[in-house]
């Protein structure tokens, strides 16, 4: 069998010695069978998913192992020998529940480093083994330390600035993938799936397990969650409801080649080539006229009945004040389709 | 008679030396007699509102005239006799418009500090009393000093930051109160009162003199002088109307257990329970459709005469364009509640 | 003849030797023609938009030859002798499309010193010509150089923080002009005109070649190429189409004295005293029923006919659900006024 994903890792522990953060510079999914040798070897693994502190000759020892078969591994476990920082190496068997504050991190640095998409990695339990923290200029500080490193900071006519303080660091103080822009990055969470050409303008938002999966102009918020289509923009300040906040059980979506509106929101997921006017909300419960080709209302649906359906524009009609989809098919093609998984 | 409130500080002056900013680490709100009388004793102090800077030697008297009464403020004296800053003792006897600038800071610290209620202290005339500053990762910075240093700093090889020329610095350089989450700190001003149980996501905003009283979730912007109570929750990019602009004179508020919609927003005080349905702006001028519980229209008023009402539900109907509002109660109980207090 | 700008400036290069960003701490529209015959004598310049890398000793001479006629020119000269960091001066012969990043910087500088209006100058090309750059707390990095200086910082036990990944970096970094207030300066680009008596809050933002003529309150997005007039503020969140990202070929601008209410959207550019109500998206293709001052419809026309007129208020009627627009003009007046360019 073989292992589901490994890291070697440098973190910060709080005066108790328990994790704030773990930074994995290069993490590995689904490594060869000569790295799991060496684990076995060096660390004495057993199997498992499990975190363990490692020493200075521990990451020599597994340097050495890995040198003929993982060169880039090798490389950065004798890097790592130089730091007076702890050091871990967290091993993943499966992919199931997490137990540690490492594991959560490694899961979510394979998320921002493109390993898996989202929805891809089990995140069961990962909000209780995220600690809080004053993620500050002078790097992760536990918040039961802070008022007294912040006295002494002005003291010493230093600012210690508290940029955060969150369960979450921002992604690109782990990780910037290729390709992307992202303009404002205080808005982009460890966690979050940016693709190569996606640009996240400065009122774009990426929570994690969430993102984009090509092309994508980004100035809205993706909540948690939520992914994004190839060739999908989504307008400025526009609003994708999250399952965590108000979305209910719909994991909400953008297909491909959307357009999201400034200012505008889904509470449904999209399908391909979708439109939503700039200013207009849809939730699940929003009663839509359907439009068809010729104008006319076939009939008037909830949204939700919508979800996930092709070639739709939605609009506020300007002068009676109606909700309307418009689509470019045939009024009985369209009933049919509407109906057809009813 | 006893003191309104008291504090230490550090902070940074300008090279005319004149106060940019004042970090307070331990502000007292009513100090014990003890206090005031070491006032009196070691620095002078003979009634008023006061900030009076102090030596190294004035302020190891402080800290020996309260060394058994007040352990805290004791050793607060005794730490800051080691800095090179310019350390003030600002003592108010009572609250009133403020008369410097180390005045305001520390009404501001009372606020976050949660020692006062947002409204619950005086603030009139602190604009004009806050200087402008440019607050950089080399701390406060008079702006008229600004170019020098930045053209200074990048001859050096190092960067000189600006992340804000404003009145007021964010809240979390100088304090974080205890059970909040803040997931980007630039988004709430010193002077905010962030509850015990709010987190405020990176779309939240919280302004001075404004904030929340308990279990929030906060993506939306609490504008000054907005409350919001407990158990209510902000969507993502809705807003609250300022009496600072446009809001008038109605000060706006949010009562317990409400939601107010992603981009959603109101423009009047919103009683207990309530809701504001996702991308509908209610201003105080909006006409409404009242409905009953069997959703027949009662009679239509402007928004302004349902403020403060309790479980209320507001939308725009999806077919018929017009506002309307949902509550549980009889028709007949409805009217005759809306015009009790006409 | 003479030239169209100058500057001298301290940029950073990567590994490779190639502009990442320079800047110019006091840029030069029109300047004298002493220093134009400074810069043919000491640096060999025959004309020509040209970027020069220079020497300490041609800084020195520059110094020198300008001691008498440009006294700030020529002790910024002097001063920049002092560093290590590759030093460079730009010369536009004339305002035509960019060749160098060099020059990029120079135009987007004139821009946010207020040298030059947005749309004053040529900004033709200047996408390719500027690098992605990652903009961190140890200033700009190659994102080919990122990944290796992030793991060499963490194993330090430092942080090396990636506060933006773009093109573009932050204005205040650059230039902080006078008599403005940025709360979160990370969303203003350089290229950002900014006037005096402007505010720019937490929730405002502004791209490059775009920004305000005046006093303005400004809360919301200002799209690349929009311009706001004296007087004009713009609420929380509101949006106004940039021609970048769905605004077509129409240039979106604001009059004076208008007010774009919390989280409305603008598609058309407006005129003077124009009001858009809180919440309200008009795109150019909106449907308007146009009213008269006694409120009779006088007919229904799409926004983009009402494009640039004055004295307007558009809202949305909350009752019929219709977007309208109301003039303080009689109908007859109104109605001729309007056709009057059709």
């Amino acid at each position: 069998m073989s292992l589901f994903a490994f890291a070697i890792g440098v973190g910060t522990q709080n005066s108790k010695g328990e994790w704030l953060e773990v930074f994995y510079a290069k993490p590995v999914l689904n490594p060869d069978a000569d790295i799991e040798q060496a684990l076995r070897g060096i660390l004495g693994y057993t199997g498992g998913n499990v975190a363990k502190l490692v020493t200075s000759d521990q990451l020599n020892g597994l340097s050495d192992a890995l040198a003929s078969s993982s060169t880039e591994q090798s490389e950065l476990a004798k890097t790592c020998m130089s730091t007076q920082k702890p050091c871990v190496v967290t091993i993943l068997e499966i992919d199931e529940a997490s137990t540690s504050t490492p594991e959560v991190y490694l899961k979510l640095h394979l998320l921002s480093h493109r390993l898996v998409k989202p929805h891809g990695i089990n995140l069961a339990g990962i909000f209780g083994l995220l600690p809080n923290v004053a993620w500050t200029n002078l790097g992760a500080i536990d918040i039961a330390e802070l008022a007294e490193r912040q006295l002494e900071a002005r003291l010493q006519g230093e600012l210690l600035s508290v940029n955060s303080v969150d369960k979450f660091p921002r992604m690109t103080d782990y990780v910037v993938p290729s390709g992307v822009r992202i303009a404002h990055t205080a808005r982009v969470r460890l966690g979050a799936h940016i693709a190569a050409g996606t640009t996240i303008m400065h009122e774009g938002f990426v929570n994690f397990n969430a993102g984009t999966l090509g092309t994508s102009m980004v100035e809205g918020r993706i909540s948690a969650g939520v992914v994004v289509g190839d060739g999908s923009d989504l307008g400025g300040g526009c609003s994708t409801m999250g399952t965590l906040s108000g979305g209910g059980d719909i994991v909400i979506s953008v297909g491909q080649n959307c357009l999201i509106g400034a200012n505008a929101g889904i509470g449904i997921p999209l399908g391909n080539r979708c439109t939503v006017e700039s200013g207009l909300y849809i939730t699940a419960g929003t009663k839509v006229q359907v439009l068809s080709e010729d104008k006319a209302v076939v009939e008037t649906i909830k949204a939700r009945e919508l979800a996930g359906k092709d070639d739709l524009l939605f609009r506020r009609d300007s002068v009676s004040g109606a909700v309307q989809c418009v689509t470019n098919k045939s009024a009985v093609a369209l009933n049919s389709e509407l109906h057809a998984n009813n």
